[in-house]
């Protein structure tokens, strides 16, 4: 069953340093693992099947209504489910992007087109976005921050694009990695789900939480009916009790999350600055991972040499085999990699 | 939201008691509670997306082949997953059974057809089953025991079943309740898995391990190419790494179950007769619930007021308003249902 194409594979191999899965690199904050312990004696009893207790807690954090917010086993589960929910006959994706959107697409036979971010534009949207003819979608996606770029969009932009768009096309809106931006309140279109019922908007706790083992991720919709359609999609109890205790704990760490925000950007900024000499190019990442580009086309298997497993982007629409992703981690582990990349990048340049 | 149908929501309900789930009455062993807290720091991880040390335990467990083995997040994601992967036009259905099989047919448009089991024979099969004509029906489903009747059939009448469906025909067999059962082996088809291709096992984690609350599940496919398939329409990382350790922790607890089963029976057999006096009829329970017929369609109600939740059968095909399910709870929960029970039956009779 070797049909697994992500990052964070670290079962398959021993002794790895795992720069391919964007978790955050401290610790998971006590109030989650306390909550983990305190609420073992609850794990015997089925969920609550509304989840009322996380999705209330979700709908005063992102202030919205509560019937807008459903919940999932991870934010891949609620892909499928607001995909099949929406059951678009069409759709635009803008790439590179997670490949789980299109999965979930080819299961309801959606047609596909691709828009592709350019090398030439550092991977930024540019005005060209505004002469495309949209008519005819019924979905597009974007993610925001880009995964695998980085790049992150100013709200606006997005305003822009939902102004530009019919209101029957749908926009899903994956704001997955939104939490690692410095003042992501500036990117997220969560305070417009009233005015844009074809807004979606995804999001996770796997990777700021340090809960990625847990499972669980989170829609909010601008439709009620979009939300009751994709809350219905759902098995029953898809969401176990300590994802769902975690979850609302987790909520409560904002000092963790600004403290996390702090340090991976200045690991960030520092790791650009550094790669910036040794690879191609560094692409402009504001989240919790770098993108660049190598003369190598053959980095990752190099660096699995030295138990470092990256991720290779050649597997991402509009990319190829010379683009890769590298997570933030702890600074022993960034400059242990940087010397790695190093001494791979010179022996293959001489 | 309130679409939910099944039992265990003792989340609408404050200081309830709830039979309406089936949940093993003793504590959860120490074992998967330690399992729970010991793995804490692999939660910030993603799980092996392909959990194979989970699925060689339980591969191990069954003695079944590991590829034969695919794990879901709790039994509930199996059922849609396996019958997505048959993609059965034409289906069998033992009523009464788990309505989720049902509306997993109905998305994927199966032409369901139904076997009713009947009350004059005490909901056991009689020889009319091999009177029926199976010729044309891609899927037939069973559970074993059944739910929510309890009634067991021995491992001899589902081969014989087997031995009499075509060999395209596939027959899948929840077992979910099967480990509470008094001799269990007798009653399961696992080690035939290799003799029938079109055979597929569902269990559960949830009820006698006390996991409920953190989803766990497998299915035992005879056909290899099946089981791929099953596992290929499942998202990425549908276990949670606690689910998956404490399965694993679970496997090892054979006192345990040995105990639970030794204790539930003598509980299940005390209230069967102590039942006799009361309702209309109690049938045969082998498991760790029980059936009965009550003369009030309303008994659900009546006991809400006595803050008692019982599974109302009224939503099962073929039975009706005076069809109930009670799980075996410890004693001082059993003797307060009795007691409370009594006073509604008397009141209501007088």
């Amino acid at each position: 069953m070797s049909y697994y194409k992500h990052g964070g594979d670290i079962y398959t191999f021993n002794k790895i340093i795992d720069f391919s899965s964007n978790i955050n690199p401290l610790e998971m904050p006590e109030n989650i693992k306390n909550a983990i312990i305190e609420n073992i004696d609850l794990y015997g009893n089925f969920p609550d099947p509304l989840y009322r207790e996380l999705r209330e807690k979700i709908a005063e954090f992102e202030n919205v209504n509560f019937n807008k917010v459903v919940c999932g086993n991870g934010l891949s589960e609620m892909i499928y489910k607001t995909i099949i929910a929406i059951n678009p006959k069409k759709t635009l994706i803008m790439e590179p992007c997670f490949s789980e959107y299109a999965e979930a697409l080819k299961i309801i036979k959606s047609k596909i087109e691709r828009y592709t971010l350019k090398d030439e534009n550092d991977f930024y949207f540019t005005e060209e976005i505004f002469e495309l003819d949209f008519s005819g979608f019924d979905l597009v996606i974007i993610s925001n921050p880009n995964n695998p770029t980085g790049i992150a969009y100013e709200k606006e932009f997005i305003l822009n694009i939902l102004e530009y768009l019919d209101p029957e096309t749908f926009l899903i809106i994956d704001e997955g990695y939104n939490n690692f931006l410095e003042s992501s309140i500036d990117y997220t279109a969560n305070s417009h789900l009233d005015e844009y019922p074809n807004v979606i908007i995804l999001r996770s706790f796997s990777h700021m939480y340090k809960m990625a083992g847990l499972r669980l991720g989170y829609a909010l919709f601008g439709d009620f009916s979009i939300a009751l359609k994709a809350a219905r999609m759902l098995q029953p109890w898809n969401i176990s009790v300590v994802a769902a205790k975690c979850g609302i704990a987790a909520l409560d760490e904002v000092e963790f999350v600004k403290n996390s925000v702090k340090t991976i950007s200045e690991y960030r900024e520092f790791m650009k600055q550094e790669l910036s000499s040794i690879v191609e190019k560094v692409y402009d990442s504001r989240a919790n991972y770098i993108f660049f580009k190598h003369n190598s086309s053959n980095l990752s298997k190099q660096l699995k040499d030295h138990n470092i497993l990256i991720r290779n982007c050649e597997n991402f629409i509009g990319l190829n085999k010379n683009y890769y992703r590298i997570a933030i981690k702890n600074m022993e582990e960034n400059l242990y990699f940087l010397d790695i990349l190093k001494k791979i990048t010179y022996n293959f340049c001489s």
